[in-house]
């Protein structure tokens, strides 16, 4: 942020505004004060007998990996609303029947991860537009070295875990930051 | 959004980028996108021998009324850790073993709210500097019709009902616009 977005002046300072406790950019002009705030990455595994549908990144981070279909939650829709619509355009799949599975905390980008477990409404799939490949895997299938992202990896081995055990819990995790 | 924060132009365009299918706001000189996504509010129902702790709000919107402690998640944190946090500032109380109890999705508004059980590390508390009054309360004593938010409504029903019937679960919710 080098400019404020409400009336344009360059005279921003990074300081905690009166009744805060921690810094924003607040405009010295106007007083505008501009909080950043986490983002919600949302997204399902979409479940067709027993075996999971991932799709391999066509975009970068991560290009070429598989990943639990998923993205960022966009303004006006629920968490499952856009958790379906990721699935839709990752990989052309319609799911239902969407149950809460894991919510993922990574602090140190401000990133939330919500995924759900939903039944893939028939085995019609294809590859969106973000995906270079898209397919169902069973556990032994799974890519463990090939996967994304940590908060995808949390989600599969927690799925694979339940089912093995007969079970449904919603799980809650969270990724340190290792330098 | 007046003016780009990356570059300070005014001449910014709400369109759909190449590549996505909703509009954000583009500058037109430096081309920077400007995203908008949903905010998380993260806090607790702090439990003390099967009471809720409340605080009534001293700041708009909702002034005057109860509320579960809860607040914007800020970037940097665990969501678990937002909520404690959140319970200390407004209830001067320590909380611990959070599990999770409420996602509560709010489309029109692009929140998101996440709540958790937790215990109060002891009886403690007292009025923090956004809360008028703290107190716990039993279902009986609940203030139904004083209550803040429907996400508060969500989160204290599903909990006294769990608690009747003893069991523990994760709820997900939404609510609906009406005009």
């Amino acid at each position: 942020m080098n400019f404020c977005s409400h009336c344009g002046s360059a005279q921003l300072a990074f300081k905690v505004p009166e009744g805060d406790n921690r810094p924003r950019y607040i405009c010295s002009d106007c007083g505008a004060i501009h909080y950043s705030n986490p983002k919600i990455v949302t997204g399902c595994l979409p479940i067709w007998e027993g075996r999971v549908l991932l799709a391999k990144r066509a975009i970068e981070p991560r290009k070429g990996y598989w990943n639990v279909p998923s993205g960022y939650m966009e303004n006006g829709e629920t968490v499952e609303q856009g958790a379906a619509r990721e699935v839709r355009e990752e990989t052309l799949a319609r799911v239902e029947n969407l149950t809460l599975h894991t919510v993922f905390s990574i602090p140190h980008i401000s990133q939330v991860y919500i995924h759900f477990l939903a039944e893939l409404a028939s085995p019609d799939f294809g590859i969106g537009e973000e995906s270079l490949e898209v397919r169902l895997f069973t556990e032994a299938e799974t890519p463990w070295k090939e996967i994304a992202f940590t908060s995808s990896v949390f989600s599969l081995k927690h799925y694979f875990e339940d089912r093995r055990k007969g079970r449904r819990e919603v799980h809650t995790g969270k990724m340190e930051w290792r330098s």
